[in-house]
C-alpha cells in the first residue's frame, strides 16, 4: 500500500469505523508530513488519539461491537507489531496562543 | 528516577523550558495513567505534542537558544534512545462531542 493509499484508508475507512465507537468524545489522527520521510524511514506513519470520559468508558468502547470491527480492520492497513497503544491523561502546558 | 519524579520533572522543569520556545502555539503532555503500568512495562511513559504554524517555524524553534536548552535537558530525565520524534499534520475526525 502506498503512503497516499494508507492515508486515504486511515481517514476514510478506519476513521469512519473509529468514529462509531460508543462513548468516544474526540478523535484526532496525526499524519506525518511529507517532509518527515525525506531523510529516513520514520518509526511511525502517524498517531491516533481517542478521548473518553475515563478508562472504563475506553475499555467498554473497545469491547463493543464497533470496537471489535475496528480491531478487525487494523491489520488491513497497518503493521500491528509496530503498533504502540497506551492510555494517558493530558496535561496542558500551553492551551493555545 | 521514580515515575512520580519523572512526571514532576517533565511538567515543572522540561515543560517550563518547552513553554519558552519561540513560535510555539500549543503544548500538551500526555502522561500514561497508572493503570497503563499494571500488566507490563509500556513502550513509553508519555507523549509530548507541540504545535507550530508550519515546519519552518518548528525548525527555527528547535534551533533557537531556547530549543538548545530544551535539547540539553532531555537526557536528564528521558532515555533518548527510546525517543521517537516526528512532524505531523492533524486530521480531526471528531472535534468534540
Amino acid at each position: 500500500m502506498s503512503l497516499d493509499e494508507f492515508r486515504k484508508y486511515w481517514i476514510e475507512v478506519h476513521g469512519g469505523l473509529g468514529a462509531k465507537l460508543p462513548g468516544l468524545r474526540r478523535y484526532v489522527q496525526s499524519h506525518l508530513i511529507d517532509e518527515a520521510y525525506l531523510y529516513a524511514r520514520p518509526h511511525f506513519d502517524g498517531v491516533a488519539q481517542l478521548w473518553f470520559d475515563n478508562a472504563l468508558a475506553m475499555r467498554a468502547a473497545f469491547q463493543s461491537t464497533e470496537g471489535r470491527a475496528l480491531a478487525v480492520d487494523g491489520p488491513k492497513f497497518t503493521d500491528m507489531s509496530a503498533l504502540r497503544m497506551f492510555a494517558a491523561q493530558e496535561h496542558i502546558v500551553i492551551p493555545l496562543r
